[in-house]
């Protein structure tokens, strides 16, 4: 059993890798790809011996081999189909979205509710009445649904989903849903990296005024006071 | 100086807390807190020692004050003024999303460079040229921009933030973008979470086999094999 934490990191390293890749690099020191990944290096080593991978002393890392270990260890290197149901402008900006495609997910339908959407086509798919559900999941052994609906919408697509024995839900809708045990569901918050950035930029813009402030704090503010 | 695990984590226990405050719930436990947020409950304290904030033992954390503590620690109780260029499905989707706005981001412009999109209104807001970047950038002191255009024209855009003085950019766009030093670019990867579902959702369909393997390697299975 891999640690969650490092789960959640294994995606990051392989977009990391597949960047060095596609810059023609072929082996990469724990540094470099540390570096890449934005985490530091010894969380990457370990993170990487839970997959039996140490590179190698002085050369590093394969770039491609790593690649294939993370990607067999995630689970997509085999073909994961995915529905994805509300194609308002945010499930139309997923069913476009390339990263799905080129990481094993395949979209292999397109739902809505809304009669005026059904029919119409989204990223080369037919765009179908969201009761075709179950037939759809049955027919192409779907274990992954896309909830991109409005917030009220939520729960009852969910309730569907599991209903139909649909195990992972990934959750677009500003809406908590709840599912029962053994049910995935992961939240997209899409502003968490912004607040992020925020925090960054709060302490840009405080400059050495919160360096000081920081420093007469006591804790953790070594690290920024010193540097 | 706040490690940055941690500053990625706070918008995640942010939310966490809000979903509970939404609920009705005043004060709760670390442990609480720390499932709501999807981390262990010693990783959530030490987290939330570097704000200083310890909870009352026996009674655990006031969920309104703590909000307020993270919020003021990433900085989103200040209102931030944000810029979204490329506005297709994903900059129209981001343009409507509740999530920005109820986290302090203020969309102050839409921009394209596409004459058949300006002026057209999205979220109540006209689009505007891409042109009049410097002119809004200025006049609203925009620090944060988002970038949802197609791959080939992200640098461009990146170039243009960063040359009128933007200084942390959002990337939507499937293209890595370089900026000087002090500019924080953070690439959005919507794929990731979908990622760590397949992940799971691999084990599931392993089953009893990989569980054993897990209790087999010992390390890191014993939370899990307990739970």
């Amino acid at each position: 059993m891999i640690p969650e934490a490092t789960v959640a990191r294994l995606p990051v390293y392989l977009r990391a890798l597949t960047a060095l890749a596609d810059n023609g690099i072929r082996t990469c020191s724990s540094e470099d790809l540390a570096t890449a990944a934005g985490v530091n290096s010894a969380k990457l080593r370990k993170d990487l011996s839970y997959l039996g991978s140490y590179g190698t002393r002085g050369v590093g890392y394969d770039v491609d081999y790593l690649r294939y270990q993370i990607a067999r260890e995630i689970g997509v290197t085999q073909d994961w189909p995915v529905v994805i149901v509300g194609i308002g402008n945010l499930g139309h900006a997923l069913a476009n979205y390339s990263g799905f495609r080129s990481r094993g997910f395949r979209v292999v339908a397109l739902l809505d509710a809304d009669p005026a959407l059904v029919g119409r086509t989204v990223a080369d798919i037919a765009v179908r009445p969201f009761d075709d559900l179950d037939e759809i999941v049955r027919e192409h052994d779907v274990a992954i649904g896309v909830i991109a609906t409005p917030a009220h919408a939520a729960q009852d697509v969910a309730d569907r989903m599991v209903g139909i024995g649909i195990t992972s839900i990934l959750n677009f809708a500003p809406a908590v849903v709840a599912v029962p045990e053994g049910v995935d569901v992961r939240k997209v918050d899409l502003s968490i990296e912004l607040q992020i950035l925020a925090y960054h930029e709060q302490r840009k813009a405080n400059g050495g005024a919160e360096a000081a402030a920081a420093a007469a704090d006591g804790v953790d503010a070594a690290g920024g006071g010193a540097a």
